[in-house]
């Protein structure tokens, strides 16, 4: 495989998953785990599927200060101009917006893939021929996405309006985006489903950088002479300190999805090629389940190289990090999360309601477990 | 109060309550915990329910040697002469049959009264009633027991089958015993509840200590051989280690159910007092929960002191002996138990089937968690 050209891939590494509390945590965030019994990190499985697209030399991560360390044992090959550390988390229009500014004054043609560090995806040559087809939309100026098929009618999930076939050269699959629209509820999500014009939103984005920072420039300029003035400053050792700590915290704290892709949408300048392949964003544990199992029911799904399970009569998923013989006894759709100072045990069906657990937590005053 | 006279309690302290695994363990059996909420255990609730009945000096604890330290700080007033060790567990015919042997010796008419340390009883003067109507009983002759009023269709339990009124001075409410039945299935057990005719048998036995003695000599004469010999060298410290190193190992190990209480009722010398009060074996952890939670359905009952548990929409119970934080999200009649070396999730319908998991663990060779 040859990459791509122009490509540069951008992995933003944050976010913690706090839906996968207590496995993951704000010091091991959940793009530092194996969620699919790979052997290898959620973050290393997408460095690995970006490295031939874009060449190991053209992947930059964009993660927080202190999982630096992590990030690097994890991925060797990542070069130090290649790392982009937040000193707190700015959200993605800050976080991608940097990266593109900083690469787009190193190289002006630079087109950029944004691919967040905890997706799974199966199917590397359909990501690539996807990633291909986005990078040709790009080249024609548009904001390209990759939209995933909907399985289900998920409602954790934005939601992209597809509208008409584009005629753009190497992008046969590609359609424009009529709107952009926000997690639904039930029942606008089996409409959406049932309609077939809707693909889930799955965070990837492909543009040449000075496009992006043109829809960012158009829609919130305050934040985007903050990105160009910190990146004016970055490639010099003496001046991206002070401008970090001067620019950063004050860049405003807004999604992508709101800054470029919904604006981008509206004026009929997003374009979406639909994935072949398949894709999840491993969001709760209801998700890892059944990641494990390939969708049976009944299984259940053992995580942790030191798992002692003792299972009768019972299915779901346990996540064991503690070492400690673990016994279930007729429990159904179970999910038992085992670590040395905290506990979960919860049912697919809540897999969701985690994260209300992790906000009650950090109310309480039990950050120590956070 | 006073003591009732003659009266000589007999406190059986073993069994580890395997259906209570994580939390009882061979070195932490069911007696020694505390799983009412009493704030101390099982054996010293014991104690203090029988205390007023024989005397603080009229108490005999048989135990396992690797619970004594344990038993004697639970029971600082347990005078040395009332410390049954035994070298293994030979079942309940030899535990009591040797405290029997050793009381009849030391004192011929004794009545000796026989209750698990690990039963959960509420109304104290209510207990002391039947005991009492049980000693008038034993004083006439009869091997007496009391019996539960069941509750529900229990099938974990043994059944009393009652028959005629008897008329002996001071036992008003005792029936003759028509049969001692074993655990039934559940179309027998709610037979039996429906007919009014049966009660549970709580394995508490009072008799004259040479009466008992008398009926295993009937049925088992060798084990009654064995305790008579154990029980003349027990007084001598010369002679008592070598007789239980000959003697202990060699004993049938059977049920007082099947050498005592069957034979007897089958040949009208068995006799019950009726409980008025609230008895519950505390068998499993559904037990618990009901004790916890005072029968209301949709309770989480929490068992430890340093539980750190965050609840929602969740009932059952949690017992947590490592300070570990628990969360539990949307899970019902659920059962969890939390030690720092094995972790239990099952099901209040479920926790009959914990001592299967124990099982297994044994075959398995996972000995050192039980």
């Amino acid at each position: 495989m040859t990459a791509i050209e122009r490509f540069y891939s951008v992995i933003p590494a944050g976010g913690i998953g706090s839906r996968l509390w207590p496995l993951s945590r704000a010091d091991a965030p959940k793009f530092l785990h194996d969620l699919t019994g790979s052997g290898q990190t959620l973050l290393r499985d997408t460095w690995d599927r970006l490295a031939p697209i874009s060449g190991t030399e053209r992947i930059m991560v964009v993660t927080g200060r202190a999982h630096r360390a992590a990030v690097e044992a994890q991925l060797p090959e990542l070069a130090d101009h290649n790392v982009v550390l937040e000193s707190e988390p700015r959200d993605s229009s800050a976080a991608i917006g940097l990266a593109a500014a900083i690469l787009a004054l190193r190289e002006p043609d630079v087109i950029i893939g944004s691919f967040a560090a905890d997706h799974v995806i199966k199917g590397t040559v359909l990501f690539r021929h996807a990633v291909q087809e986005a990078a040709a939309l790009a080249d024609a100026g548009y904001i390209a996405t990759i939209g995933i098929r909907p399985t289900e009618p998920a409602i954790g999930f934005g939601y992209i309006h597809t509208g008409g076939s584009l005629e753009v050269a190497g992008a046969p699959s590609a359609s424009i985006v009529d709107s952009f629209v926000e997690k639904p509820d039930l029942e606008t999500a089996q409409r959406y489903v049932a309609g077939g014009k809707h693909l889930w939103n799955a965070g990837m984005f492909i543009a040449r950088a000075d496009r992006l920072l043109e829809e960012i420039a158009r829609n919130k300029p305050e934040l985007h002479a903050g990105l160009i003035e910190l990146a004016a400053a970055w490639d010099d050792p003496a001046t991206r300190g002070p401008a970090v700590d001067r620019i950063w915290p004050k860049l405003e704290k807004i999604a992508i999805d709101y800054s470029v892709a919904e604006p981008a949408a509206a004026a009929g300048r997003l374009a979406v090629v639909p994935a072949q392949f398949d894709w999840d964003d491993v969001g709760d544990f209801a998700s890892i389940a059944k990641i494990h199992s390939g969708g049976r029911k009944r299984d259940l799904a053992i995580l942790g190289a030191d798992a002692r399970v003792l299972a009768d009569s019972s299915s779901g998923i346990v996540v064991s990090q503690g070492g400690r013989t673990i016994a279930l006894i007729g429990v159904e759709d179970i999910v038992v999360v085992d670590t040395p100072d905290a506990l979960l045990v919860t049912t697919s069906a809540n897999a969701q309601k985690v994260k209300s657990v992790v906000d009650a937590l950090r109310l309480s005053g039990r950050g120590d477990v956070l």
